[in-house]
């Protein structure tokens, strides 16, 4: 049995081929979908990430609108800067690219955040909405916005024909970002889900359980090929910078001998992440047109 | 080794207390807490459960207002209510008695409530909030409304002693209402967290791996003695009326010869729910004197 790669970046384009189709029909209605990017700081990663999004924006025929902060700025003058864009016509999707320098509260800028141009899908106004649905169909068709990282898993899976429902799937890791909204998400698509973490007593036992493994503990190569039942769709959430070069949370060249599919790092759910990002924008638009 | 039933009369008896020294501080400095019950039409258990709220609602020491409407009421109507409640002085808290006739919104109503009033903690807005946290100490101390039953269930663990930290826990059953609030909590209190549902295959095998195994599924004597592994703690969520009796989820007859401990039902979770509707209540009332 050969194992199937998940192509995030093939996945990813087909998102976006729709993203820019959507965004054109807007824009020949007059109304052209903008998403405004905020990077507070200097922290090279951040740069590189917002300039990434930057472009995949600009290449949908979607209106960029880029808001550098110094790192410096002060809580009040961040809220203020949110509040205007939450006023500017031209800007449907904001995102706040995280982390924020330690003197500024995340939670207090998300909640600012009209929740009608949440582009990352993180306001707790929306999670709570999705979360309350009783199925992954009902949750779709809400036009709610998702956070970007989980629903891209979600997309990635579906495109490869992945079934979900039924199955067992293990989270590993339980962050707000990707671990508990994915856990909930893998939930309302009828799988049996178990979310585990770093200090999980017999941790390799509960991820030979799984059909689908999701590492998303931020640890690379935590992940080992013992740990992988024969056949299992992993999922690898995780990227490592470290001085021998880029790495998931899974031990990609063991894994790949036991898996049944797995994704790459990178070209696997990283490009899944910014698609998700666009969609929520064009999606947002497309709400104030009804 | 004998089982330790988990008596939920004594800790809602212990949580009322305590929300009863509050309401007369507050009452004190001249603001006493008052709960408002909205109950639209006759279904006899409805009127039960309310009821039962309005009576510890005045014993311990709060405003009761009792908003009964006709099963014919409009969802615009019902809306308009919620506005009315939601700026009446008098009211700090307000619940929606669930279900709603079949022709009412309940998503819809719980939008329109103010997330500050939100004494049964459905409200989208304040879920998120929570479910966002790292940790059940900063839940506990972000003072964010809480869904009632699961954080009931929380406090009767708490009270008892019992640990959750590094625990397998399985809940069965994914409502908004319980199950997959409680599995976040239980996450947040550093268990590891498996949610199934009446689907899952091998469902017994799942429920004994469980250290800490929460039934809330709706359906009489489901889980049974040979599921659970020996010592155990279980929690039964389910009230479930049959022409013999009120059951709970758990064979319970069978279950206290292998648990450690149990809730019985009724007076294990049912009492709590209450109890934790009005502490929501007078915390929303101490929060608006801060």
């Amino acid at each position: 049995m050969s194992v199937k790669i998940l192509d995030g970046k093939a996945a990813a384009e087909k998102v976006l081929a729709g993203v820019a189709e959507r965004a054109n029909a807007l824009t020949a209605r007059g109304l052209t979908p903008g998403l405004a990017t905020v990077l507070v700081g200097e922290d090279p990663a951040s740069h590189v990430y917002v300039g990434q999004k930057i472009k995949k924006c600009q290449a949908a025929g979607m209106v960029s609108v880029h808001v550098p902060l110094p790192a410096t700025i002060t809580q009040d003058a961040l809220l203020a800067e949110i509040h205007r864009l939450n006023r500017d016509p031209r800007v449907h999707g904001i995102i706040v690219q995280l982390p924020l320098p330690k003197h500024l509260n995340a939670e207090a800028v998300l909640l600012v955040l009209d929740p009608a141009k949440d582009a990352d899908g993180l306001h707790p106004s929306n999670q709570g909405r999705w979360m309350q649905m009783k199925s992954w169909k009902d949750v779709l068709a809400s036009g709610v916005a998702l956070p970007c990282t989980p629903a891209g898993v979600m997309e990635l899976l579906r495109q490869n024909d992945i079934p979900i429902a039924w199955r067992r799937a293990v989270v590993v890791g339980r962050s707000s970002l990707v671990g508990k909204p994915l856990a909930m998400m893998l939930l309302a698509a009828d799988a049996t889900v178990t979310v585990a973490h770093s200090r999980t007593e017999k941790l390799d036992d509960i991820c030979r359980q799984a059909d689908i493994l999701v590492a998303a503990i931020g640890s690379p190569k935590f992940v080992k090929k013992e740990w992988i039942k024969r056949g299992a769709v992993v999922v690898d959430v995780g990227m490592n910078r470290t001085a021998e070069g880029l790495f998931g949370d899974v031990d990609f060249a063991g894994a790949q001998d036991v898996a049944g599919a797995i994704t790459p790092v990178p070209g696997g759910v990283g490009p899944m992440t910014v698609a998700l990002l666009l969609q929520n924008t064009v999606q947002a638009a497309e709400k104030q047109l009804l």
